[in-house]
């Protein structure tokens, strides 16, 4: 895929079919923009009503372009695209650029253009981008291409940018700009009739010069492609994505609490953590973000020293620190020494290191020293003040000098103020990145760390398993073939079983005499319950009675049970014996997310799984170290720590059965949805102890 | 105290002591400063070494100066200040902006500085601002006082700004002009030696041409006089504070849960709340509070429509609605026809409102007026397009006519770019703010909605209560005298029920047949507990037995805690038996925080409380309003409502027992610590169920 867009990206000769001289036309304007940009290749103006076009001889059809072309730009009326498509085509030109709107975004008709111009891409092996789009911009200085009516053309740089809007796509190619961000690839998919973030994921994986990529996406084009592409390159660079738009698909009615607790955005948050992806928010948010990458610089832990010229600003800074969990350490005695010895009085020695107004270029240099020494990262504070004997580039330079001492450390700066003066060009020049506000400051630090943590999370090793998956489909095949969609305790135990899950001691029964003979092999005290593929709530038909301590309650119970068999009339109904287990109660889940495919869920059952929601989420499939932040990630997770007197919660087992379930999810697609409510776990093992799995209707 | 800072903040004639032609002179600087801004009152630079500075007259010392100066400015020598203050002082000057450093800032020396200064202040009824300070700024075109090194003088306008701190002070301004934001009054508090910001606070009070009130704050002077002024005002304008700074004082070892679950800024963050406050967390919030409140109008209600030309900052806007709780309805079938009249096939005519790119002025004007039909407020994104009929100016025009005919309901602007254009201009003209990123505009309206949500809390009526005060110190001056500091189950109930505060049912016994009689008056099941005020955690001795459902049950009971008093050798220890209440698990607690008083404290109980540590706070006195706003609070607050046939709590008496409990506090300052863990709460009432009381240990 990486050779076959290097001609779309980086074309010799370009043609703008649709461009003219009229004001307002959308054609002239990108081949202005061609021109201004200084694209050095040429440009072929298509436009039957016009001999030249801006001074540029035109052609008066896609027929008629020279040999060779390797780009067309088209903005033309909708209803003439799929002819000229064709026409491209014809003539050789494989890499488009249809600018043009009117298709899937726009009512049925436009549905059914977009249905064919895809036909049309897929039977003529094209690589288009939009419809419907502002167009591709490659500002590298060897091509210097703006094929799009942006009036922003950015500056060159290692941030590729790939956006789903157009509009949204313009407004951050000026802030980028404005930040002094170095953009050098720049992409407005529109509808992704042809290629997708995915094309250009893959493209960029192999491309040096790209050192960060941003996509802004309102949706997904193909969740698998983009994760396998996104685990791949954010091991060497960032991918930060800002994803907006709620879908609205994950909303259809289901029976289990996986299907009505998943919000489709707490999917979607899981899935881009788990692909390596950085999510960011806001727009703001992805600016401070890129900036604080640029150097390529990310902390080996937590703390920050904090260096200031101005108190209040120190304390702002501490305070956001504290807020986003970056440790701002006391420092030790030796560090207090080595302050006091070129600080005055008056200056603050801790964390932050209060230097106070007079601190000049060398104090500055000094200060960042010590301040490396002691941490991770520095963030240094400095707004010359009225009176300063060094001027502040000096000091600009003194605090580069510092940060390069100590390549494996960020450096953040705040300079308290909106100006671009000397010293921050300084600063800026040194690829540090500089910011007005302490807090902006604190975030980007707080985004280093995120991206610190998802290089580490690939150091972990994924354990090899072996699941038995015959095992587990000879039962599934055995529960279609009877049309039954609801499976018996059971063969539900079966199937987990085969994957490595543990589910608690059982024995069915017929009879209160048997259950006390199954009694003595499973100890009391029990539970029973009844069993039916058809009993989705047990609770609700008094169909589960628990702490049964003796033979006297037990024969009662299942007297009880059988009445209720009866009265219910479930068909094939079973009485289940089950060890009673103590500890805490989780619930486990399996859904299928119309666009993600299967995932898992992860919480704390009983009470409050119900009120407090809980619960987390991963798609499959998950990887111990992703299982394990998933199981962490909780907001109750105190509760799984030893506590008053209880004992911790077995985590390795925890983390274990949500590994095993999300392969389970992946290997059985006739499973459509599994709850497993609650497991109980304790310090030994966790294991289920009521198991929901239902097939889909009509089986694979 | 408002016409007593009248001539501090609008002098006619000010000395500037210290000040001289040197580069880099503070003073020097501080008399330019008034030079340029346009001071018209005399100005008298007082300095022995010169006969001129900047060609204004000099005298040699304060006592040369002419009768009637109305301030005067000290930017001297530290050692010189104290004997400057009394010249001040001896000559009739009664108000003083103290630049100069090196107070209790800075050492042993400077505490007593600060001290004997203190005194000095006291003793001649003066006004000081600092010392160490920035001074102060009067920007309204009557005054054009700037008495202050700052180098951002502003242009005027409703906002008064309180600055703890000096740098980050002058950073406000600097970011205050670039946004815009009319600022007429600063004042750098410095050291608060003489003048806190309860005195400006209550001089702004009555200032009529302040819309709204702006503090940044590290500490405060007097938390009890802040809340008097602040509740105050801020029913008529808005008060924003950004308060920086953790203090350590409140980390002193407590043996209760109130005390050792209470982090400063969770007290901070419930007196802002109280005090009707609006608190902002970062500098960049600030100024986007401050834009949005400029015009002055709240919304009447959560829902808000946006409008669009571009389809993806519509959805970032929703996205961050739904983030911060703003509701974006959907429309209903009228609104969707009447936009359907004027709007094109290809736009959404939902809400967001997107309008696609070819919305011109008239679209702008019929949308908002549909999208303020149906929404209490809107946001309107408006990004100029390559190609438009109207010029960005007039529409603009309309957007200013829509928002005017809805004067009640906020309208944000968001215009994707951070330029700054001549539409931009006609915007702010009409007093809307305008933002670069839909994110900020949502921040901004979100922010709105919290200050009428403040302003509507003080409409909720405080119900009138009368306590029996006397009744309490009955009890409390009995245990004083037998010189005890904890009390006995029997006299906190006493105490409680003073206050009106349900306790649950109980009977002392002495032996297992005085336990009997008592178990018919209360009842099975029952709790019988060892009750000595030397024993604050009953559990761990043993010394309690819970769930005892008959009179075997209970005399075995009644045995084991006699042995259990006998083995831990607890003097004048008693045993109590209680009915044992059903319901949820409540912890209400007291505790006397350093600097903000008595502060109470409500969480869920039991085993929540150690491991989520799901707990509020408020301070001393607590209205309904404020009660019930702490207990809604809780993260798990959906636990106290109905839930899996368990009936709601009676919410009514939760709030009650809060507001009670703060007065008792308050009326019993002999009080030191109170932990009522639990109270058990269900439908019909609360009541407490523990009791632990401990007194001061030398009582007031």
């Amino acid at each position: 895929m990486a050779r076959v867009l290097e001609q779309l990206l980086s074309p010799r000769s370009v043609a703008v079919v649709g461009a003219s001289p009229k004001a307002g036309s959308v054609g002239g304007e990108i081949l202005r923009n061609l021109q201004r940009c200084g694209f050095p290749g040429a440009i072929f103006p298509v436009n039957p009503k016009y001999a030249t076009v801006d001074g540029i001889p035109c052609v008066s059809s896609v027929a008629e372009l020279p040999d060779g072309v390797d780009l067309a730009i088209l903005a033309i009326n909708r209803d003439l695209v799929l002819d000229e498509v064709e026409s491209c085509a014809k003539r050789g030109i494989r890499n488009l650029v249809i600018i043009t709107a009117g298709f899937k975004e726009s009512g049925n008709a436009g549905v059914e253009r977009e249905r064919v111009l895809r036909e049309s891409i897929r039977r003529h092996g094209l690589n288009v981008v939009g419809p419907n789009c502002m167009g591709i911009i490659n500002s590298s200085p060897s091509v210097h291409l703006n094929a799009s009516f942006s009036r922003w053309f950015p500056q060159g740089g290692g941030i590729a940018f790939i956006s789903q809007s157009g509009s949204l796509g313009e407004t951050l190619l000026e802030c980028f700009g404005n930040a002094g961000l170095g953009v050098s690839l720049f992409v407005n998919l529109g509808n992704r009739a042809g290629l997708s973030e995915n094309d250009f994921l893959a493209h960029l994986a192999s491309e040096p010069a790209c050192s960060a990529i941003f996509l802004y996406l309102e949706s997904f084009a193909a969740p698998a492609g983009f994760r396998e592409h996104v685990e791949r390159i954010s091991k060497t660079k960032p991918v930060v994505v800002l994803k907006a738009g709620r879908t609205e698909a994950g909303a259809a009615a289901v029976a289990s609490h996986t299907g009505s607790l998943a919000s489709s955005d707490a999917i979607v948050e899981a899935f881009l953590n788990q692909c390596g992806a950085l999510r960011v928010t806001t727009i703001q948010e992805a600016l401070t973000a890129l900036r604080a990458m640029e150097r390529g610089v990310l902390p080996r832990g937590d703390r920050v020293a904090i260096l200031t010229n101005a108190g209040g600003a120190g304390i702002i800074a501490a305070d956001a620190c504290e807020r986003v969990g970056i440790a701002v350490p006391a420092f030790g005695e030796r560090a207090r020494r080595e302050l006091a010895l070129f600080l005055p009085a008056e200056a603050g020695l801790g964390n932050p290191i209060d230097m106070i107004a007079t601190a000049g270029a060398a104090d500055y240099g000094q200060g960042l020293a010590v301040g490396l020494t002691e941490a991770d990262a520095a963030i240094v504070i400095f707004r010359p003040p009225l009176v300063l004997k060094d001027a502040p580039e000096a000091v600009a330079d003194r605090i580069v000098e510092g940060a390069l001492t100590a390549p494996d450390k960020p450096v953040l700066i705040c300079t308290l103020s909106e100006q671009s003066t000397p010293a921050v060009e300084h600063l800026r020049a040194a690829r540090l990145p500089v910011y007005a506000m302490p807090e902006t400051a604190v975030e980007a630090l707080a985004v280093l760390n995120r991206a610190r943590r998802i290089r580490e999370s690939w150091q972990a090793p994924e354990a090899p398993r072996s699941f038995d998956r015959t095992r587990a489909r000879v039962v599934i095949e055995r529960v279609v073939a009877e049309g039954r969609v609801g499976l018996y305790f059971e063969e539900g135990a079966e199937i987990l079983t085969a994957y490595g899950i543990p589910v608690c001691a059982f024995r069915y029964v017929t009879s209160a005499d048997e259950a006390v003979t199954a009694a003595k092999t499973l100890g009391y005290p029990l539970v029973a319950k009844v069993d039916s593929p058809q009993l989705f709530h047990r609770f609700e038909h008094g169909a589960v009675i628990t702490g049964i301590a003796g033979e006297g309650e037990l024969c009662d119970a299942v007297d009880r049970l059988k009445s209720v068999v009866r009265r219910a009339g479930f068909e094939g109904a079973r009485i289940l014996l089950q060890e009673m287990r103590r500890g805490r109660e989780l619930i486990y889940g399996v859904e299928r997310d119309p666009s993600f495919g299967p995932i898992v869920m992860f919480g704390l059952g009983g009470t409050f799984v119900e009120a407090l929601n809980d619960v987390a989420f991963a798609v499959a499939p998950v990887s111990p170290y992703q299982a394990a932040a998933t199981v962490h990630s909780i907001r109750s997770f105190r509760l799984l720590e030893a506590f008053r007197g209880e004992e911790a919660a077995d985590l390795p087992a925890l983390v274990d059965l949500l590994t095993s379930l999300s392969h389970l999810a992946i290997d059985l697609p006739d499973v459509a949805e599994i709850d497993l409510n609650p497991v109980i776990a304790n310090a030994r093992d966790a294991a289920a102890v009521d198991i929901l799995i239902k097939l889909q209707p009509t089986p694979i």
